[in-house]
């Protein structure tokens, strides 16, 4: 397997945890190129891992548009370049979301038929397998057919990843009724109604889905528009973070309860994992020609190796093929 | 004050749980007028609470449009009647939402110049006020006009219900620049930006808000379409309902960690209570000529007994006078 291409500058904590997560996973036996600032990586003990030099980077707080024009040496953008040129099987970034997402689309393209790629961003349900919603931001306003082609490259992703024969694809909405949501929900149910759409990606449509059913085991794929996906993406975020603050500050406030707050802490330890972000190795921008995964900004080196190891997934289920055949026309 | 026309038989634990609400507020000096079938009403040890007899029941599966038009005795649509007739100062239904929407807009009316009425729902932030989500359903599709009502009728409500003097409002987005976002939201930052839509209301504009700040102490309102304010209310309840049971069954798996987990419950059960809809009263319906709240379908005696508590608190604040003033041209 060709290495996968780190974007080493990208995320708020690179290069440092970027080039240990490398590290890690490169002892693991995945082959890594990191992109970057040769000095930079240096510096944070890359050791003999292969390196391709740039010598720019985009920042977190960059506009993504006019960072992608303006910097043509950056890290990101080197990155999708050496999957394009078959230098890498794949890329990971930690960087500037909207940069990543544009540096894919303009180096590698997208696979042919499809309208737009999406990011599909695995969702925790505890004790189960993530469900996984697309398009969680790349696209704020999205057309039907955008939607039906999502639910074929999140059921394609959901059997690779996740192992599921016949995943099950639900279109986000207010309420279960074909007649419920707004327009482009009731044009795209009424797409996916046809059975059609799920020849070559194996998926397999259950109807109209509410926000509660994100974070259960009812489905394996939630399909929406990119600003909805966010917006419930950021909120189950936002809302895991309150409460477990919340909860242990709760139950740590005096020395008795921390003495009983010991005795479950191990307990409550792989709960906290499973939902943690970091865990699961980053979204994954669908519909690009090459395996190229968005990790969370403020990625550790333990997000950085999880994303590895998606990558190493990917590029040998040949995920690219299985969508390109699932989107055929 | 007049009586709180309660609906009776809306609801999962209707008229049961309804009944033994209405019971507990009146006698805690909440005026309450009864409105269902007599002998259900009766049968539910009512004592001797004021009825205001009707013949039909509108299920929570109902087709809201449909029974509207042919269950003209229905009691939610009587309740909003004994609004509009004066016989009533407010309404609680916890039945079929739809039906409770439409029953407060067809009968008592819109506010003059209110476009549409929104469905406006405190979300819970531990140790702190409730932010004030809306729309969260009533339109599933909005024009930015629309959406700077919203902003209008949020900031009173926080106002009026929570005492905040100048409401924090933010606009639900995926991402703080004024750029990000669907067209809607873009056009109505560009209306919110320009502070002549607070004059009256109160509210000050602080910019585009992301799904993780809607159970923060950031902002008092948050304000988004329909069909977003929905799914984000479904995607906390059901993230939330989750947690807690994955945490629960966790804390509870051993006789050893039982014990540690009855040491510390005292302590997070606050925070439990604090996080059920129950507790917080109910969703209100902005923009309609009289206070209308409508509770969750699976309320119990205590949410009912809350709702009631809003409903005396807002005709007392005369929340429909303030929202008039605040949306006047």
């Amino acid at each position: 397997m060709k290495p996968v291409a780190v974007d080493a500058m990208g995320g708020d904590r690179a290069p440092g945890e970027i080039v240990a997560g490398a590290r890690t996973a490169a002892e693991g036996g995945i082959p890594v190129l990191l992109v970057g600032r040769p000095d930079d990586i240096a510096a944070s003990g890359a050791g003999d891992l292969e390196v391709l030099a740039c010598t720019e980077v985009i920042e977190m707080h960059d506009d993504p548009g006019r960072a992608i024009r303006g910097k043509k040496d950056a890290s990101v953008l080197r990155a999708a370049e050496a999957v394009r040129d078959g230098a890498a099987s794949a890329m990971v970034s930690a960087g500037n979301t909207g940069a990543a997402m544009a540096s894919a689309l303009l180096r590698m393209g997208r696979i042919r038929g499809v309208h737009r790629p999406a990011i599909a961003t695995p969702i925790p349900v505890p004790r189960s397998r993530p469900t996984v919603l697309l398009d969680a931001g790349a696209n704020a306003e999205c057309q039907a057919s955008w939607l039906v082609q999502f639910a074929q490259m999140g059921a394609v992703y959901a059997r690779a990843r996740y192992g599921v024969d016949e995943p099950r694809v639900g279109l986000l909405s207010v309420g279960e009724e074909a007649t419920k949501g707004s327009g482009l929900v009731k044009e795209a149910h009424a797409l996916l109604a046809d059975p059609a759409w799920s020849r070559g990606s194996g998926g397999k449509f259950v109807g109209n889905v509410e926000g509660r059913d994100v974070m259960s085991d009812d489905v394996e794929v939630v399909v929406t528009d990119g600003f909805t996906g966010n917006v419930v993406l950021k909120t189950l975020e936002g809302g895991m973070r309150f409460i477990e603050r919340a909860l242990l500050e709760a139950m740590t406030a005096t020395e008795e309860l921390r003495a009983a707050f010991e005795v479950l802490w191990p307990a409550v330890l792989p709960l906290v994992t499973e939902l943690d972000p970091e865990s699961y190795g980053g979204a994954m921008l669908l519909g690009v020609d090459g395996v190229c995964i968005i990790s969370h900004g403020s990625s550790s080196a333990k997000a950085v190796v999880n994303a590895l190891g998606v990558a190493r997934e990917m590029v040998e289920a040949d995920l690219v093929a299985a969508l390109a055949s699932a989107v055929k026309p």
